[in-house]
């Protein structure tokens, strides 16, 4: 049975500068009873857990293993690794106080978050959710770049690699809206063309926060980029 | 004559909370020769401001008026108001030392830094400028309410009440993709009837971070809502 004092709480720890994780999440993670920090492989410390580490060095991580590419059969493979992890959660939550679970960027945003939300609930229905809002990569990346991304009356369309390319396409060919595209694999390919020809600033970047960050103008990007990139094209504007 | 010493820093101070300031934002305020606030009154702090006072309490604030509403006309003030600023920045930086601009959520995103960095280039085309990024509201917005705005292929669009509305329709109209509205005014009568007949989860939420805080599903909010209101929708997803 749970008690009710713990809560699961998604700890978004921004992009990947250990300084760019909010007040909010440092104090959350050095309070937690138990850290939960999500890896492709048991031997080496996922990302979310390195920032975790510089951010909040007196926090209890333990590691956990989550398939995190982003393939259709990735997802149900993810689903099947929350469902493994909800019984340690409910375990540790028995015990009492509250267990976060760290996550790249903002919980809220193509996270793995809430997939674990919902195999715990599954186990233990009572159990209280928060999450501690993070800085998104994209924030990030027009920061370092020097891009404004959106003015006045502009939009942004904030899609993946996955997404159905028609989404995109009509971001690349509406002048009032940014672009922004994690995870594109070869979907940077048809970006970096659709751009070539136009006056918009897009840049591209990945592994941002670590020793080896790039941040390239799209023109320069290779046909083949790291799993965590991020695209980004501004809208089509005439400044004063 | 502005030395290369001293840079004009962009520093966003997150949706409302004091605790949802990054680390880097609280340094870099402190460290500042001179932090600049933007207002609406010069006999009142605007939000911005606020959270830096308590975030960063031995930050050096100079209180700047600033029109800060969203009809056109109120642009081309913004950047009247921001050549009237300029030339107090470039004299800072002159005596040297780093000029931090606070910026409500994050300074790429409806933000007048950019406008002030126009301003300030027309003066002194060699300034250095820096961008810290911030949480953005709508982050804040789906923590608080516990929804989930992005999984796997989705993906969304975050604009404002002077976004053209077909591309807030479209928006609607796509069980894939997710909606942000920021500075609704009015339109939040519509998308609130819009969304009212689906099964999407929708909230509204103003003053985030304040005592006065409202956070409500859409179905509930009022017709007329407060200036800096966010609006979310979830997209319209099966759950397992």
């Amino acid at each position: 049975m749970v008690t009710a004092q713990g809560r699961l709480i998604g700890v978004g720890v921004g992009p990947g500068d250990p300084d760019l994780v909010t007040v909010r999440a440092v104090r959350t993670l050095e309070r937690a009873r138990l850290v939960l920090a999500p890896t492709l492989d048991a031997a080496s410390p996922g990302r979310a857990e390195r920032i975790c580490r510089e951010a909040a060095p007196s926090a209890r991580i333990e590691r956990v293993v989550m398939p995190m590419t982003s393939d259709a059969e990735a997802s149900s493979r993810r689903r099947a690794s929350a469902a493994e992890v909800a019984p340690l959660v409910v375990a540790a939550l028995e015990v009492g106080g509250d267990v976060a679970w760290v996550t790249l960027g903002d919980p809220g945003i193509y996270s793995t978050f809430w997939l674990l939300v919902d195999a715990v609930h599954a186990l233990a229905p009572d159990v209280l959710v928060e999450v501690v809002p993070g800085v998104v990569a994209f924030s990030a990346l027009a920061a370092a770049a020097g891009v404004e991304l959106l003015d006045d009356a502009d939009h942004l369309v904030l899609a993946t690699g996955r997404t159905r390319t028609e989404v995109v396409d009509a971001a690349l060919a509406d002048p009032d809206s940014a672009l922004v595209l994690y995870k594109p694999g070869r979907q940077v390919q048809r970006v970096r063309e659709a751009v070539a020809s136009s006056d918009r600033r897009a840049v591209v970047g990945w592994l941002l926060g670590t020793p080896e960050a790039e941040i390239r103008p799209l023109a320069e990007a290779p046909d083949e980029v790291p799993y965590l990139t991020t695209v980004l094209v501004a809208p089509r504007r005439p400044r004063a």
